[in-house]
């Protein structure tokens, strides 16, 4: 069966480098028979502010209204708003889903963190009772594929990207229950030349074709976390401290 | 002189943990004398999308519309929008800034970080050419004020919330040049009983007497960094590793 791929895009320029990555995205898995969804949020003018109107029931507490318990029952009810069961219905469907962004501020854009406060309601997505892999979500794989403005350094501890990421990489992805696959990093187009450019997506290019087949990133389990002190149990510290 | 404090606050409901934080923090801090204002972001409906809506002047590239840049040439013209001057112009005067909210998805809710990506524009907070400290901010300081959704083993790593707070306190408040004050994490007052809630509200308070006077967190300077390994420098290893 086909295997289906939602790119998650956030730029606000068709011609931007993040364009192309994402138009990259969708020919090679498309020629490869995928069936490949875009949600481009600009251009859908997506909200990003989570409040009561995304919740089409009425609420339990409108007194002490906090969004992640009402949001969690209108999930339970299906009284979500049709623009978040929409963005629920592509992510229930998808193998993969690439998340196309430029970095702001060490971090995705405010259009696309909002798109994360609304669409994975708890329930739906994670489960206080169950961090780090609800069912639905345990068979996906996820990938960030972004942009920096500036050079390697800025970013980067003892030339790990992956300390600023680990908020989205581990907070938001893993603990959904994806598969994350490494991060997708092009060091600033911006100050590139045209044939530096062109081999950076020729790479991104080579490494769609076998995308859907690598490996995921490995995370330390939450069950090696003593509940209380939240430290690495002794037992585990030596398997895992390295990571 | 009096000292200037700005509250950059982000929930949607005025009955709150955070709305009462936030309401601690304008007593205690108008008591001792300062002036103090609030940014309600839910009740500013603020936008959190960055968009050429933002921008009153001509792009001066439309065709490869690029955010940080065009918004660059519109601070630098005084092009940029009514409201986004006007949170800059609080930024500037700010002696003291407190982002109070509640932490979403390991990180600041889609609002707040939308507010970060149009405000802190390149050229006003933060320079590509002297990152980590505009002269305006160096004088500012500013702390995290945040409730989480659970306790605390989610959250941390090896027993330190700075983890994931790195690309917040590092990657923005530090990088603009300003004083980062330790961060105040509420854990889960949804979960705590109406003693322990006013328990952490009477400790908040007290930190608050004294908040203007604390001294920052330390970061280590970019050029204990080799600029193109993203690694420490041998000679300042042993000096910052342990950080």
């Amino acid at each position: 069966m086909a295997k289906k791929v939602l790119i998650v895009y956030a730029h606000q320029n068709s011609r931007s480098f993040n364009a192309a990555a994402k138009n990259a995205a969708v020919d090679i898995l498309t020629d490869q028979g995928c069936i490949v969804e875009v949600s481009d949020l600009y251009a859908m003018a997506s909200k990003a502010a989570a409040t009561a109107e995304d919740l089409k029931g009425n609420l339990t507490c409108a007194e002490a209204f906090r969004y992640p318990d009402e949001s969690k029952l209108s999930w339970e009810q299906g009284n979500l708003s049709y623009e978040i069961a929409k963005e629920q219905s592509k992510l229930a469907e998808a193998d993969l889903v690439i998340f196309q962004f430029p970095m702001y501020w060490f971090g995705v854009p405010g259009i696309l963190k909002g798109w994360f406060d609304w669409v994975l309601t708890n329930g739906f997505d994670f489960s206080q009772d169950e961090p780090y892999g609800l069912e639905i979500f345990k068979g996906k794989k996820a990938v960030l594929s972004l942009t920096t403005g500036c050079r390697t350094a800025m970013f980067c501890v003892d030339d790990d990207m992956n300390v600023t990421l680990w908020p989205l990489q581990n907070g938001v992805l893993h603990h959904c229950g994806f598969q994350v696959l490494a991060p997708q990093v092009f060091w600033a187009p911006e100050f590139a030349d045209a044939e530096e450019r062109w081999n950076m997506l020729a790479s991104w290019r080579l490494r769609l074709e076998g995308l859907l087949e690598e490996e995921p990133l490995s995370f330390t389990p939450l069950v090696c976390f003593n509940e209380k002190t939240s430290q690495l149990k002794p037992d585990d510290h030596e398997k895992h401290a390295s990571k």
